[in-house]
């Protein structure tokens, strides 16, 4: 079959690989029917990620159909359409018996294209299928509920939960990229009296508008005094930080107001100062996450229910063998205004033109 | 009357100061029986709360006797002996309306011995008396109540409460002065499965287990690598900064498993660095704050019920005149060995033996 | 000036009463420029509380004027437009201390139209006015602000809040009535599934729908049929009472799902049946109470930024003079369609075409 | 092997049965090595559980070694020691991945002794045994492991959890059975101020006190006024409900303070009156469930740390082989006075005498 395979910082090819099969009983193999990128997957091409070793086939989100499964899987077969996780879970240690699968210590975690083969390819073997893919309703179409593999429970749970948004909050999300986007989404769920959305980048801030922020703020032109306006000088009762380096972080810790959460979503690979000179006496709470995927459920019956703008969040669609394409405007945002590419699902405008 | 006065860094003395008088309505006169000396006292003599002005009485920490009320005051009434609490509670802004009196707008928090005249006098007026008064169970006495004004509601909010303590949890607990023995002893009231302590000072790691440390460790023989030996390699559940150095709180952060709580309650005067390239993953909650004293009710509930060792960490105690004494012993806490120096009660001793 | 005085069962006028005055030096008077008629008022009428003596004024929701205040209100002056919430707070005792407003011990609570002259009156002296009024933002009209008296904060409180209402829920609403409609409309704050409402009339489940309910039974067709076929048999998460009968609580305990809530909001007169032989193994948590109206600066926030739909719920508006009218027709809501009826505020039609 | 095989209503004895034997990948084989009875033992000999068929093995709770595992298990082996937990859990349903093993949709939940052969016997099959079995630490025996299948786990989650003990409570425990002992025993995990216990027996109020009941209430002397005159007339922020009958649910609602928590643990064959009219205005939170032994790996640590008093409840200890005799004893607690009756366990006695 066909994989998009890292061969080494800066080396990448979607070539031909051996097909996967099942290892385990708890494995499932998934035809791939939709996959998306995903700015870790940058983050390895890079090298920045240094535990995947060359030959790694990348990838973590994906929908597909099950081709088969291992004698002790239960939940789903050969047929069904099912959404593949970011997040694997072995359901058996300690951490995935509280919900906390991104910290499973039984070989699940974020393993596909990470310390396994993973989804950016035709056939995908995941692991523990029983708890790492979830049946899909037929109202959620593809290109959709591939956006439900990583990026929306990753801005529910590590942003929208973990600084508990709540109705009649102001909220500041910093960072306006697809996981700022959706947090902004996500965020909605919870009802705040407003959200600002904090970029560099003018398009992301329309885009922003779009999803439902109620206010934006340049990054360069003093958000922070926005967000005192906004709130007779007290700050956001919630922050979220979607961008991963030490001045957006920092900058975060600045607009929340005594008893407020600063939640991080950023991939950080670099220390921030804590001014704790300051924060020592204001009542913050700070939280900082993987994913767990233990929302997805509830995000699947909200994007069935037509409740999540997920579609929104796609800029460009191409066939699954235009990967190396897709990878190209993908990592060129700033010229392409991609925020999500999704590849393998049919476009609506694919849907709605007869091909013959 | 007497009172003990900040002149300036490095200047203070115990020494005649006008008798406060009701100035507001909501005020109330009070005598001071016991007080205390709080580290962050020591703070301001040396310079380091730059809002306190030369010609304050300092002190935020009493037990007394009500003498005066102004006429608003409703709950207490002359002759009642009470708790001046370290917090003042305007009642009726957005703050104190959520019980988070130590963030007051309405002219509350911390003020005693900060922006108005303080406690270690022999009267004190305290604004806002209704919600910053308690009147005192007569099964608690001075010296055990006093510690009721701060430290402990400091140690059990910012410390015990804010770090979520659980039955069954390993908590380590950096620096063993006052508050973090404070901390292990009000820990204790959520039943952990062990308590580990952390300091430099081998007489204040004694204390710790006389409160009810499980084991101890110096700061300087690698205190992660026990905790990592008693938990798996995971980590704590709960870590307890208390002691308010840059040094100190990154420790915690490295202590402290996937899904727990740091919770800071050290006062600091410098930024920290937070590890974001490794905490990012890590579903750490970070909490900071400064006492709120809404726990004090309770705490006094359970000091009546003889449940809280509060006598324990008293290590001096002085007449009321001896505050310059006291104040050196409390000082040089190295070499005198003190945890908490109360004035103004009488010891057991002096109960024990009639001064004729 | 003239108030709605109770003269008791059955008996109740329109009539003139002595003006009210400042008698405590916490108290307010407040011109009222809307108020409306609560089911709890036909209750009173009826003689079903009869702790409301004869030759009270009724009525506990208001939107008015401060006239005068005592000497210790801060946080409203005279000329100021308030909300007059139904529930009083004395801000001292130890309910209040905890948000629990509706429990106070101090001389609070619901006491206005209950226990001293209510707000059915051209002025009304409020106790406790720091902590009884909200200052109005200009952004939210009296019709729509007197709704925040008691009925939305009621609905949400103890419905929706109590119930734990969270996005993905199945929510059904017993009681299409104006208390069950404000908690469809509250509960979409927290963005359930589906919201099902259920009522004998069809006119009020039309209204149920208006208000974002999705689909609604009738109370006679087998609601636990339609929840069960929605929800594989499980049951809804969240079942809110708003009727207050026990045929109807029983319902509710029939209809929620293993795990789930069932809040009771419906003022009962009679004890229900609660079915322990089935319930003892479902994992169920009922709650009851009494507004608290702590979310009243919260819903206010959410008023002025347009996010409630509070004037949907007000089918007629009559001058204050027209109080007796106002009563027939809420009184006979099944024939008159009435759900609140709100007096005083000048209707959007009066706005519209100038007087002269 | 033998077993002990009910046979229908009154009828049951401890005789030949064949041996267990792997059905499933997931179960495992565990040779019992300490069993105790529970009260629902008893009810299913009486025919009230009319799902148990005749020549089912009961018993639900033991401690035992695995003597051979289906293909699947992956979390122990044969030779370990292990607990037995009541609840069996898929770990794959909608309940399990929540943590509510008790409503297990799955195939699990309560069903040793219940729904398949159970505890009560040489040789046990358990279901999904990756999930449904803990492996002990040596420091617990056998005697003391056992009480954590059920009856702590139970009176924690059930009684404990649900109702939110907190520091500083005063908690009534109604019921001094063994179920509502170890409500006591596991309540003092979260330190209340006062625990009272109400029972009929004097020898079971007893027993309360030697397990840290500060007032023990006849329940025939009028507890609710002992209550009151406890808490100012308020009522216990927290009862506990661990009889099963209405008269005993009835009176945890009368004594329940206005915001507090009923927790009721009793299993109850005949329904309740709930006396909303009283009950609507006062914040009550009422709470039911069956245990999902979620607390057991923290209960497992609190006993390895010494800190639960297991074996306080054990009145008495049998062989296996004396199943029959241990039967009689336990159903005739109100002259044998037995609470706990262990099977199997080497007796402390036994243990310090050799048997040579």
């Amino acid at each position: 079959m066909k994989g998009y395979v890292f061969h080494g910082p800066g080396q990448s090819a979607w070539e031909d690989v051996p097909d996967p099969a099942i290892k385990e009983p708890t494995d499932a193999i998934v035809r791939v029917g939709a996959v998306t990128i995903c700015g870790t997957d940058l983050h390895i091409l890079k090298g920045d990620v240094p535990e995947v070793r060359p030959g790694t086939v990348l990838g973590h989100e994906a929908v597909g159909e099950i081709m088969e499964v291992g004698s002790d899987v239960r939940t789903v077969r050969p047929g069904d359409r099912v959404l593949v996780s970011c997040i694997s879970s072995c359901g058996r240690c300690r951490f995935c018996r509280e919900g906390m699968y991104g910290q499973c210590r039984g070989g699940g975690g974020w393993i596909l294209g990470h310390l396994i083969d993973g989804t950016q390819a035709e056939y995908v073997r995941v692991p523990y299928a029983d708890l790492s893919v979830h049946a899909l309703p037929g109202a959620v179409d593809d290109k959709d509920a591939v956006l439900l593999a990583d990026i929306f429970p990753t801005s529910y749970e590590v942003g929208v939960l973990n600084g508990r948004v709540r109705p009649g909050d102001t909220l500041a999300v910093v960072g306006a990229g697809p996981i700022g986007l959706a947090a902004i989404a996500t965020a909605r769920l919870f009802s705040p009296e407003r959200v600002v959305a904090v970029d560099r980048a003018a398009s992301r801030l329309e885009a922003a508008r779009k999803l439902g922020a109620d206010a934006v703020a340049d990054a360069d032109e003093d958000p922070e005094q926005l967000i005192a306006d906004l709130t007779d000088g007290l700050g956001a009762d919630v922050v979220i930080e979607a961008v991963g380096v030490p001045e957006s972080f920092e900058l975060c810790t600045r607009m929340v107001r005594p008893g407020g959460h600063v939640a991080n979503i950023g991939v950080h690979g670099r220390p921030a100062t804590l001014h704790l000179e300051d924060l020592w006496i204001k009542n913050v709470t700070i939280t900082t996450g993987l994913v767990d995927t233990h929302s997805t459920p509830t995000l699947l019956r909200m994007a069935a229910a037509g409740r999540l703008p997920t579609s929104q969040l796609v800029t460009h669609t191409f066939p699954l063998n235009d990967m190396e394409k897709a990878y190209d405007v993908f990592s060129r945002a700033a010229d392409t205004g991609a925020l999500k590419v999704v590849l393998g699902a049919p476009s609506h405008e694919d849907l709605a033109v007869p091909t013959a």
